[in-house]
């Protein structure tokens, strides 16, 4: 079924687009949330999206194994916010990060109906200084391109806007 | 009146952009400045900018009150460079951004000249290590997003060329 | 003859991008890199590009002498990968930007055949800490510029799929 990649900067308005794009498909529609609430300041990120959302979203946390979730999100339309949290999660935790994409891949060609993937660009500053940041910023680039080829709708937001990088505008 | 967001990175080209958007409006132009010169870089940077306009345009320093400038700029054409300037200034500043918003917001409704504003996209790097950064990161992200819901024509620049992301090419 | 400038971030597909646009011509080709292998993380990635290229490419190093190699490639399509490592090699060395751009300019006017330049857009991120890096951005930003003025094609590339700046699609 349908996948569409919605990639964009911090505060771009991809979240909100995504959540446009997917609230199109009738309800319930899951939502597959990648963060991890480690401080306040990612709490408060968190509590903000959620407000946003209301009963016909069924949420759940997928930091790591998102494949599973994708899987038991069922026939419900899926929204995953976001896979470069869900990436920096594989990374902190030392987790093969191609088996993990392969699981990633192969859970969405098996679902049945809609998926919206939000991504963060993380690619267009100045290479930063330490190689761990810069490694990171690869990995998110590689894992970009690879759902971007596999997906059937690509768009890159900014100031809340689309541009259509793939498919029909 | 038409209004118009340039957005783009460093160096991109956009104020000269927003500078040949506005002048197929009839001069004078009003030039609404957010720069302050603290510093050698800034004055420099000020000056490149400034040797670029000639009489027909009208030079406003606008670091904190912007939608004043707006207001007083009455019938000329405005430009805005930048609107992520106005902001750093506020945040710097102490002041309370929503409600800036909100002014700036009420003074653009108000004109009865076309504006054109130019704001930077800083949230396609790297995560920054500090908390400051990201707080600008989010509320610029934040002001582009209002600005690009009210604005009849957003561009991104690139290069020095432009990306329609709403309105007519 | 044509020139296309290909943009995009780290890890954006711009090169493989760039590499499709030119094969589209016969063979062989001249492939100018410009990186330099000061360490084991940049031997890595020169060897992984290589990795994909076949006998056709005919590799020439061009870390400082850009037009002499543009030159030197004679009737071959070209790809110049990439910009912005050359920019930082005139940098580090303390070359004359400016004199080095119009050399680059003058070498361009003169080729009978195709060229591609793959360059990484650099200011999309918060401003840089240091001065440095603030300056390497804005020479980034106007080489990208000038660049972007001469090309007859001028592409954005994100998670490998190409925004047509200039140009026909």
């Amino acid at each position: 079924m349908s996948l569409t990649l919605v990639l964009g900067g911090a505060r771009s308005g991809k979240s909100r687009h995504a959540e446009a794009l997917l609230t199109r498909h009738p309800a319930p529609w899951a939502y597959l949330a990648t963060a991890q609430a480690f401080d306040d300041e990612m709490r408060a990120r968190i509590a903000e999206h959620r407000a946003r959302r209301d009963a016909r979203w069924r949420t759940a946390e997928a930091p790591l194994d998102l494949p599973g979730a994708l899987e038991a999100a069922g026939p419900c339309p899926a929204l995953v916010d976001c896979l470069t949290l869900w990436l920096t999660n594989l990374m902190l935790g030392g987790h093969d990060i191609e088996a993990a994409t392969d699981a990633l891949e192969a859970a969405l060609a098996a679902r049945g109906t809609p998926t919206v993937l939000v991504a963060n660009e993380v690619g267009l500053g100045i290479v930063p200084d330490n190689a761990l940041a810069r490694a990171f910023r690869d990995a998110a680039g590689r894992l970009n391109q690879r759902l971007g080829a596999r997906a059937d709708h690509v768009v890159f937001v900014a100031a809340g806007l689309p541009l259509v990088l793939k498919g029909s505008p």
